[in-house]
């Protein structure tokens, strides 16, 4: 009989720990046990794993020695305080949080990109921001083949990525708004409904927003190329889940829109809908939502310089840009033998 | 006493016809007789101007000999029927369309940018697409200190650029969705409330819309300057009103962040809000609705390359994307003596 573990997953009320205990158990993981931890707040609940209901546990108590794996889906506050001691216990953490993306020791992995980091950790592996994950996977095999030199990217990030919370204070608002009632704004810094807003994370003193930085460090890390440059602008959307992007890529070579397309049709976790028809190419709502794939649409040549490709990205954010690409460095372990 | 004049508006009921209405009489534009015109579907209607009625009548049957300006805001099939039929009588066409903007003999103005245009036309003035204008209003000034080489933009374009049944669209869904209901899709190819839409107008053979396509090639005949790289990726978003715009200039001198910012607060038509602490920049909703002014936020230097400088413009496409670009074109006309 082939093995089993024990996995433990901090957060597992949130929006990323919901979906990482759906993928794990829609994609088979070899579990023995599962463990829902959360705060204070969340402990005594239930989530639902292979038809059984599991109570919720608070992590503060929690004896990680009783897992193999550790998946965290809580802030960075909470990784720093328990991924430490759910290492120290013997646990391997996939932390989905920014708080160790950083460090040097820890592999920042996107599987489709660099899944041989997996042998490098020391007991921490991060997930990277979901912005950078979907970007690089339809990136990387662009930049194989050509080299890339710059990236300039334009986000139109959905509101899960800012949690439960942001969920809610999106309905509620467009509720009201539709209601012609006055609306409230808490989770947000103006109004969410029916807008856009430039800001996603507090600001650097470059004038770019810890999102953005995230997505210029995380590229770098990841493609171990700190050459490239990295211009992105962060926005969120009246959206609730999927994450879209307007990508231009300058490579080293020249590269066709057509040899893009055709490497992507054969690239690992990437879909391709790109018709120059009206509705020929993916939205968040119509193609990403609830699926694996990261989707790209809008394959074209840049008119404006001689290296230049255009591309649209999409893809679920909860799911590839979270809980899914963390279920899958998981997956990696289990194959490597943790 | 000043001189007035007997003003057409075709396209009356429509949104930007309305709006231009709403603004000849805000900003006390000397007319003598003003003559809301539209198509079978809406003449018989009303509008209110100066606090009297005004029966629409249809334009096939207008004698535009009785005015000296006829503001289209129509589209471009009923600007190419009937600009000519009002140029022909004698009256000066501002055209709202895309009609006659590629036209080498027709000046393409942003009374901001190039006001000198006025003297140069023969009978039609073109007002440029909505995207163009407010991107020109904000980046104009930077060329003119120190050149451009190219520009990447990604716009977030609310609905209403899409007219008065895109509006009802938008909030149909919206409703439908918010009560659990199914929803239909008759204005945009895939839903539009929730998500995001990377496509506006048709294809070009190179792979960009035509929208596209209209940032590129009026960006250059405003500016006249045939090497300025244009790469845009036009998105529709869920937003009622307020086109925004992440852009990222090239430019051909180095130029700080610091002298932008100060340079586009003493710009024309421009106004600044930009501090790097939480909701320090411009929303459609928040900022930018019923506002004249073109928004500037999240200037910043580019970390990707040496001459670059990234910027947030927003503006109300309704008024100085459309209605009140047009009205300031007739402005300077009347300054010109027509």
């Amino acid at each position: 009989m082939s093995q089993t573990y024990n996995v433990a997953v901090v957060g597992a009320t949130g929006l990323v720990g919901e979906a990482m205990i759906e993928l794990l158990e829609s994609r088979g993981f070899p579990i023995e046990n599962l463990y829902p931890l959360g705060s204070d707040n969340s402990a005594g609940g239930v989530v639902y794993f292979n038809g059984k209901s599991r109570r919720v546990k608070n992590v503060a108590d929690f004896d990680f020695s009783q897992v193999q794996i550790a998946l965290f889906a809580a802030g960075a506050d909470v990784a720093a305080q328990y991924a430490p001691v759910a290492v120290e216990a013997g646990a391997v953490v996939i932390d989905n949080s920014s708080c160790f993306r950083d460090e040097p020791e820890v592999p920042l992995i996107v599987p489709e990109v660099n899944p041989e980091r997996i042998h490098d950790h020391c007991g921490i592996i991060a997930n990277p921001n979901c912005s950078t994950i979907q970007m690089l996977v339809a990136v990387a095999p662009i930049y194989r083949s050509a080299g890339i030199r710059r990236i300039n990217v334009a986000t139109y990030q959905s509101v899960s990525g800012g949690g439960r919370k942001a969920v809610e204070e999106l309905a509620r608002q467009t509720a009201l708004l539709l209601n012609g009632q006055d609306i409230d704004v808490q989770v947000f810094p103006k109004q969410m409904a029916f807008n856009v807003l430039p800001q996603i994370d507090g600001f650097d003193d470059n004038g770019y927003t810890h999102e953005e930085m995230k997505m210029v460090n995380e590229t770098r890390k990841i493609l171990e190329d700190d050459d490239i440059g990295v211009n992105p602008t962060c926005v969120r959307v009246p959206v609730f889940f999927g994450h879209s992007e307007a990508v231009h890529i300058e490579t080293r070579e020249q590269i066709s829109a057509l040899e893009v397309r055709e490497m992507l049709q054969m690239a690992p976790g990437v879909e391709v809908i790109d018709e120059a028809v009206d509705g020929g190419w993916a939205t968040p709502v119509t193609e990403a939502t609830g699926k694996d794939a990261v989707f790209v649409s809008r394959i074209r040549e840049d008119i404006s310089s001689e290296n230049g490709i255009d591309m649209w990205v999409v893809s679920d954010n909860l799911r590839k840009g979270a809980a899914l690409n963390a279920v899958q460095i998981a997956e990696l372990l289990v194959q490597a033998g943790l």
